[in-house]
């Protein structure tokens, strides 16, 4: 029932992003319009007609694992099979590896709807793409020429390995060991955990990157590299060769994401029979500096946790609005003249306030953290246009860097709060399983806490991205923020209400909370900016969120429903920012003077 | 692993809702404070060591449902036998039916432990509750006689029928049917849904209250009336006689409560073979009725669904808690004089600033809500414990209604809100279900949707209560709760921070958005009072809650940790309470210029 919003996507796109500007200025290779406008379509095509059907019984069947072998849903390895056929697989892919080159705005706006169809079906591409874009940067190029195109059409799909059970948040204390060989290779033998689609039945070979230690390696962070090692090993003419010593040792019960396998797996426990014990791996990039090739793939990786939160919170405003058109009950004090209980037909539930204002939030919400995952995306993208002018390249890489912690913490904390309340429109419906919003509960709530919990994005907003060029980066976006707000106040449109007087709070609520923020980080306050990062990021999203929705509304609003939502943003959601920013100031001060409530020292 | 705070229980009872004063003014009956602590400590013992150690089978288990019969998970029916042998179903019961006529605060405070234990074997003797009350005060003395004994000792347990397909939370369009016999028996037809503990195997009879229309009734609530419907016929002696015609049609599959079956039920489709058909039921209270006869039920029900959410958000709290002790992760900039990355042990992580502000948070909303809810209790003990005063009476039983909505609305956000919290701080662990966290979310989606939707809590908060006795039922309340904060004011003890400060925003907010809402009722602008009523009520429950803590804290704070919460409360979550004023006021016009946003008319 999922109904991809082409329209608004491609507005947001084109029109709060900057999509359409880098169009106009030639800086997108052959993405026109009309391209784009056609690969939309077909996106939202392929999300409603293939992948949404699927998403209900992928969740109730779930994954299963039999002697090492995961089995998916039915129907979904044919799926993928053919989603990689149309080349979805390779839409940001390097063209010199068979990628399509598109702009990764394009790829996040299609993740969206491919995340609205079917979360857990969404995310194991999503690790691929992380997979290529670490061999591209980092990989030698024996590594590329045999792995690169098979993962950029999605012949075959990678794994990010980097959780054990004493080493998640922190990534210091992982054990996983890797030996080498002296012929270039090395073995590799630990455990890791919360492999998503670590193991699985869509393609003949898996491609997981590993972080391990070498036997020398420093302690802590400093001490990690990252090596790539096949399912099956690779033989030099691209065929599979035998298999190599890791395995799928158990499966997750989760929450949710049912469709998608979360897999405990074993490297060098000797599985591989006859063979020398452990998992043969290759280095990727220097000895080391396996963390440094992590963060290479970490801004994308981010945006596209990022826009599963988008997605869900699309899917879950789309359902609840259908029912709340559809199911009757009460009567509404607007619409009945005979307001006697008795007297005339129920009302659509949207029709009374309580209701109309959760689908307004809804839909606020959902449109807010679209538009700042696509301005991230985006950013990216002119990052890499501009790479022949070094000054607007990195105030656009900046730019990115700057909203990527919000993109991934905002959104999918967004995602969970909508999809909750989406339950809450469905009523006792809502909590039974068939009516499907429960199931985009559960599927939103990892996002959070994965790819770097939130609690992490916030710090890493504060503690690395506000300052970034002294705080110009920061500044730039306030400007551009305050410029849209300008001419909401120039254009003095009766519709938009008290929008730009509230824009305007917001803005000096994020602006204070900022330099409050940066004078503690000065001082060396680490306390004060880490016990403010939370609400900051937040205030942060609501502020960006709310300007975008202005934006978006000024640039084409033929029904006055951009206005409109802008408008209940402003008026209504943005209330909170002043509260926010006093959480930021409290912070640090009203947690230590807590601490003892929760039986920490004083 | 649930270890029930019967500290934090008893002070609460004793000297936030006012327990003390009405014992030391001899209005308890035989409830001394000796005898209140050996209850508590009994009603600890059993729910952790009998109840909680079930809950997570219970879930994964479910219930079952073969030929019309349903099977509770393993352990649990002997669970409830052992129980209602404690005597803990007849704690507030009639003392004339066997009951102990024990204040109603003091079975809120016992299932507070049985929720944070189970909710979904909590939940089956909350039913039984509500069909003791209806019984008491509206049966005949005849039905009262054959049912009532049995029902307060929980050796059969009741049920509430209210909602069909098509009449959810408006009862007025509900179709079931009863016909009368002309033997002072009626017939009844017709299909209920969300039947909790509908069928189950606990006990040998299950007595049904059923909402059903007669013939010539009046279109919408004025037509509906309340029936007694025996799954076994009970003989004149008291013995069970042959089998009604009701049965058990379907379990829903729900996203948590998956020990506690929901139940479709039919009644009248002529399983009862050989007999006329039709449920054989006996009209409690008069004909067309029913709707009052379930209002006066429908405070505890309320306040007994809010301490569903305490129960769960103080399980969720200690579960978390626990959890962040323990587990380590980073180091933190607190603790760490040697900050180096490698340096020094992992610390854990309830000392990372984020990580303490989320236990915080928990701790501190889980301790307001409690609060209110045993206020709510203890203020229909008052009531009745004062009927020989009419006027204080009346003036305690406005106070119940009052608090009744936030107890039941606010209580059930929390739960959700800190449960979801709780899945955070654990990380991936949180997401995988053999944590507990997981199962806690679950469970806790439903309080805010049944027993009248939190919108609608919202709106008899806003439409029916702030207005009892002209407003004086609330600023009654008022005057106490400033009576709580001057008191701050006065003893000016710095470790209170701004408390004092907060709290008294806090109270202005809520004053004034009171003021605002009264006066649109007032001019019968409903609208208004309708779009700013679920911001208000979460008004309501912030501010009660923050004084309450400190007035928990001025009551007894041998080691500081209540003033701790308190000033937490205040300074960081009460910032909130300015928005909601500003929400409330905004509300209708804001709705009314969004609506073409979601689709519904200019």
């Amino acid at each position: 029932m999922y109904s991809a919003p082409v329209e608004d996507i491609s507005h947001a796109l084109r029109h709060v992003a900057g999509l359409q500007e880098a169009m106009d200025q030639g800086e997108t290779g052959e993405l026109s319009p009309d391209l784009l406008e056609a690969i939309l379509a077909e996106a939202a095509r392929f999300a409603e007609e293939r992948i949404a059907p699927l998403s209900a019984s992928g969740d109730r069947e779930g994954t299963r694992l039999e002697g090492g072998k995961v089995t998916t849903p039915k129907g979904w390895r044919e799926l993928y099979r053919e989603w990689i056929d149309g080349g979805w697989n390779s839409l940001t892919g390097p063209e010199a590896h068979g990628g399509q080159g598109l702009p990764m705005s394009l790829a996040v706006a299609a993740a969206e709807m491919w995340n609205s169809a079917s979360m857990s079906f969404a995310i194991g591409p999503t690790l691929t793409t992380g997979a290529v874009e670490a061999l591209e940067s980092h990989g030698s190029d024996e590594l590329k020429q045999r792995y690169l195109e098979k993962l950029v059409s999605g012949e075959w799909m990678g794994t990010m390995n980097l959780t054990e059970p004493q080493a998640g948040s922190d990534l210091s204390a992982l054990k996983t060991r890797a030996e080498p060989v002296g012929d270039g290779t090395y073995r590799i033998f630990g455990q890791k955990i919360y492999i998503t689609y670590g193991e699985h039945d869509f393609t003949d070979n898996i491609v997981h990157l590993v972080l391990a230690r070498l036997p020398d390696a420093p302690a802590g962070v400093k001490g990690i590299s990252l090596f790539l090692v096949p399912k099956m090993l690779v033989e030099a003419d691209g065929s599979l060769g035998r298999r190599n010593d890791v395995i799928c040792a158990g499966l997750e019960h989760k929450l949710g994401l049912h469709g998608s396998p979360t897999c405990t797996m074993i490297y060098g426990d000797g599985s591989a029979e006859g063979e020398a014990p452990g998992a043969i791996g290759w280095l990727i990039g220097e000895e080391n500096r396996g963390l440094a090739c992590m963060f290479t793939m970490m801004n994308n990786a981010r945006l596209l946790v990022g826009i599963q939160g988008v997605g869900i919170a699309e899917a879950a405003t789309q359902k609840a609005l259908r029912f709340a058109h559809e199911r009757r009950q009460g009567r509404s004090t607007r619409l009945a003249r005979d307001n006697s209980e008795a007297g005339g037909a129920m009302t659509p539930i949207a029709e009374h306030p309580d209701v109309t204002r959760m689908l307004l939030t809804m839909k606020a919400l959902t449109a807010a953290c679209r538009a700042i995952a696509y301005a991230c995306g985006h950013a990216g993208d002119r990052a890499k246009a501009t790479a022949g002018d070094p000054t607007a390249s990195k105030a656009w890489a900046e730019r990115a860097s700057l909203l990527t912690p919000v993109a991934k913490a905002f959104s999918t904390d967004i995602g969970v709060e909508v999809a909750s309340l989406g339950v809450q429109v469905h009523g006792g419906m809502g909590y039974v399983e068939e009516t499907g919003a429960a199931q985009l509960l559960r599927d939103a709530r990892i996002a959070p806490i994965y790819e770097g919990t939130n609690g992490i994005q916030a710090i890493d907003l504060v503690t690395r991205k506000i300052g970034l060029s002294e705080g110009a980066a920061f500044e730039n976006y306030m400007l551009e923020l305050r410029a849209v707000v300008e001419t909401v106040e120039t254009k003095n449109d009766p519709s938009f209400g008290q929008t730009a007087e509230m824009l305007d709070h917001a803005l000096s609520d994020l602006s204070s909370a900022t330099a409050f923020l940066r004078n503690a980080l000065d001082k060396g306050d680490m306390e004060t900016a880490l016990a403010g990062a939370t609400p900051y990021l937040r205030l942060f999203g609501l502020t960006a969120g709310g300007v975008y929705l202005a934006k978006s509304a000024l640039a084409a609003d033929p029904e006055g429903q951009r206005t409109a939502l802008a408008r209940f943003m402003a008026e209504n959601l943005l209330a909170e920012t002043n509260a926010l920013c006093a959480q930021v100031r409290q912070g640090a001060a009203s947690l230590a003077a807590a601490r003892i409530a929760i039986g920490l020292e004083a």
